[in-house]
């Protein structure tokens, strides 16, 4: 398959092209970059020297729907707007990871982001990018949209108690963290002040809050709202999200692993993680760095009727790019893992 | 004012040191170690080289009577409740930074410590020493045991809520995140693996839950439970509370600002944080480090009627140390700052 | 190709099984710990979750040595000289990754490990494993010892020095940088205490120098020293060597350049790193997470004559379980980057 | 002493203030800042909420010689030509924290810096601002220039070897390793491709060389130079130089000793670190953390004559800030550690 990505100079580019290098189904025959066009890619992208020889080029459309099967795109939100449209209109298929095509209401662009999608018609066309939730779909899809990773990281550990309606509904808070490689290559606090911050940055509306309330209420068939407070933390990759949910009745602990066992029994790339013993007990973004997979694991304080359900996964994988390529290999009847079949990197 | 420290060669014993050594009005006149008794102070704690030439002694109880004035305990917890009574047999005024005597009703040790308490008639005499709720009480206490780091920074944020009754106190999530000293100098996990976690460590029980709601309760005059989950992050000094709350009516910004104003306005380590610009828009341990101020600010989610208060601290400071200095000064009259007037160090 | 490893539970025996379970040509039938016998292999390395249902089994020599082609040693140091002539004497090949046979003259262990070497006689018999240096011999070795990792990422950027006779031997300055998990998971300091060091910690008589003076002799036909002095810093892995030499006479960059090239120019595993712009200019082990290649670059200090040659790698990878499985990939035939085609991960 | 402080938006600038607001001696009466005038200092500094009211307020110097006694400059290097000159012909005192009056030869700023300097006549008239070098020279003067963060950290360490002629001078090796805040506020790289570097950064010419060459060959009577190369780490705060020196001839522990002592035994801010056991074997920034101390150590390498000494510093106190206040006492005939009797803060 020949592929394309768009804005592949960031953090997340990067880590698709990464990937693609060495997906065992992929040849990469563009990669463009406004800013970098015409240098190699190592320069910017220093990891991959040595496994590719491609050059930045610019942004064309007719050159690049020739060279490509599918295109990938990694622009700020905001950017994708018109160049997913654009490979759209020429019948090319696109997974893009901005956020620019994941809500499916044009009125929460306006919401969660203060402006009106000048597409709204094509919103409708495209499928949110989870294949645990939306396989099918996205199997004959032609634009997939990946899904916020915090977002994503929280709806997979929130999705089968709304499915198996087991807690209540008006008190879902979910208690994000997040390492610094989540702001964007163009955006990060330096170190100095960067380092050591344990830092509440939109307490309320943050922005992936939209999509997990469009899955969760899609899945619950009315409307569910969520309390999401993102922090930044010292790591460069993670993501922990702590889901704290209250309990609608008693619910025990076996009940618990049948529901979530039932959800994400067949899933590759979602593990269970509970154990009494050993180095890793609960779900830790630590013991997920490199890999696709979102750990998921729960608690319940019985003093609370509190059930907490942990959900962790490395932000430029299962957050970004891991998903992406999973998109890839569903939308064309590939192994899943196919390039993806990396394990954590411990330590690290 | 002579002071003896019991237990000094661990983190929270060498801080105690590190105020002391320069506190106006106190002069160290024994520092117990059993491991290490005999060697000089900087050998195990190698900031206060060039501070003291103090060595360890032996813990012998006649002696120190004799020697101190005050007596700060900072050994493990479970470890203080002989050392405590024979001070405060011996009549010594006694600041305790263990567990031990933090509770007032003797089943809380059985519930949340998982021991009977050895000597329960002492647990009344103990002031809870938080010099912001209790200052007329440890004024003339002879002992005071000060708060566990994270339930300090967690109730300092909650109280002026209850007091003014404006949460439903069915539903108060606090999502702690707390840095490596907190475990104390003996119970770290080595570095590479605890490095870059985000790692949930007792989602549910977790012991500094009891003190929390020992002081709501108090305050609200009822019983009050809150849902507690502690994360450890990569921070070596710090905690973040993130406090979830459901307001009961609306309620405006300018009435927290009022409400939070009433009770620590002229509090001078009580820091209202709250800034549309600048750096520092929210509570954040970073800006702490190394001072003694609890740091409280807040945002409304009018979307779902939640109140985020967030509150920091380092946990060696008013966590721990910071709060015995407070509390020493509170006992004899000083100024509360004095030895105390340290800024955050800033970028560290 | 089926492998067994002895000793499994560490960092290194971890990250080899990590890339064993995804190398092509290879199936691990055995893995062993004594303490961890009868467990689950995930319990102790998380990241294994999901790749394989093994347990540890008890080392048995004569079960292994049916079960296994080949077996990987990843014991501490004085834990294999026993190990390795066990299954030698069985007609077993064997990848060692302690020090216990890296050494080929007896009285090297009694100066620089300070014990007698128990069987002399297999010093000989054991290839240092540093396919750069000595491919051919490995590829018919029964017993291949694999290098320090500082010692294989200073040797591979002063060998070419040597070689060429270029620099003046007297003064070969190694300043080493190096991560926590260079100090093994049984050894780290805790956190607390290990972050943000910068910590020198044997300025002189470091073991691997051992190893550096050897190899470099071998390449000069004359006793070369060194001196070499490593530090501690805060990252997990990652190995900078900071290598100041001194020239014998005018050398260019061009020189440099093509002695570099003619060294290294085929070799898969040794990138060199040399750029005015861009993100990588220098070697710096950031680059490298998680890859198995040794980057190597300099710059020349017209004012003084000097030659500084830095060299970066992954502790773990080409310092320790990457080189154990090129070296396997030597010894059976197959292509060396089988099973070892990672790119760095970034940022990380 | 009214003390005003010019260009206090950065790092040093706000470490600076940290110092003076507790400064026994010392009334802040103006502060600078072109970009953030009118606004609040702890907008900028947060650190100093709750210890100033001041705000920032326009460079005027007319105004600001009235209003204070000392100037301190924490501009960056290059900006303070005109400013300095200002001051001084105006009078007053000051205390530079840029490198632009700390070099006595022009030609130096042509080589070092790539600039021809404006005020060259003035540059006789500046001392370095090193009190264990030049205490009696900075009593009386103008204009004290404080040193560059690795050139006072490495000359402190050197200065006693080139006194006492033991070392070979022709091969002087100078390996630092230092923080993100050395770079300065405005400078720095985003915290996701900083985390976790070991970073060669200016292998070979570095501009701090020629301060400690023009420190050492003062020392001498002859020139001297220096083999430096400096590392960016993962430490916001802190400094190692790693010396590496050629012994002469045999020298012992004990002589050794005893040189460090003559030079420093009676200074308050060199501490001479050196134990067989403990936690603190050799100097580490991670145990200088606020502190003004420069800590100096040794170990012989008996193989190779060579003598490592090394020294750690904060960059921000003993490399900038506490250097000025240091320099400001002296000045002054205040006690030397007036407004800079801070413990390190460990851990942190």
């Amino acid at each position: 398959m020949r592929v394309g990505v768009i804005g592949a100079s960031g953090y997340v580019g990067g880590e698709v092209l990464r990937l693609l290098v060495n997906h065992p189904d992929v040849e990469i025959t563009a990669v463009t970059s406004r800013k970098h066009a015409g240098q190699y890619l190592h320069r910017i992208q220093p990891s991959l020297k040595g496994f590719t020889d491609l050059t930045f080029s610019e942004l064309d459309y007719d050159r690049l729907s020739e060279k490509c099967d599918l295109i990938i795109t990694a622009v700020p939100h905001g950017s994708a707007t018109e160049i997913v449209k654009a490979f759209y209109d020429r019948g090319i298929r696109i997974i893009d990871l901005s956020a620019d095509y994941r809500l499916h209401n044009p009125q929460d662009y306006a919401k969660w982001y203060g402006w009106e999608h000048p597409h709204p018609e094509y919103l409708e066309k495209s499928v949110f990018g989870v294949p645990e939730l939306h396989r099918d779909e996205i199997r004959d899809a032609q634009l997939v949209s990946c899904p916020g990773c915090m977002a994503v990281t929280s709806t997979l550990a929130l999705a089968p108690l709304i499915k198996n309606d087991i807690i209540d509904t008006k008190y879902i808070v979910v208690d994000s963290k997040i390492g610094s490689s989540g702001a964007g290559a163009g955006a990060g606090t330096s170190h100095a002040m960067r380092a050591g911050v344990i830092r509440p940055y939109k307490p309320s509306r943050h922005r992936h809050t939209g999509e997990i309330e469009q899955e969760l209420s899609a899945l619950a068939g009315s409307t569910i709202q969520v309390s999401m407070s993102p922090h930044a933390v010292d790591v460069v990759r993670g993501i922990l999200c702590t889901n704290h949910t209250f309990l609608k009745k008693e619910t025990t602990t076996k009940d618990l692993w049948r529901i979530y066992r039932e959800t994400y029994g067949s899933e590759k790339f979602v593990r269970l993680i509970r154990d009494q013993q050993g180095l890793y007990k609960f779900p830790d973004p630590k013991f997920l760095v490199g890999s696709n997979f979102c750990d998921i694991g729960f608690d319940v304080d019985t003093d609370n009727n509190r059930l907490i359900v942990m959900s962790a996964s490395d932000n430029l994988m299962k957050g970004a790019a891991g998903s992406a390529i999973q998109n890839l290999n569903v939308m064309h009847g590939l192994d899943e893992m196919a390039g993806l079949r990396y394990t954590p990197l411990t330590p690290v």
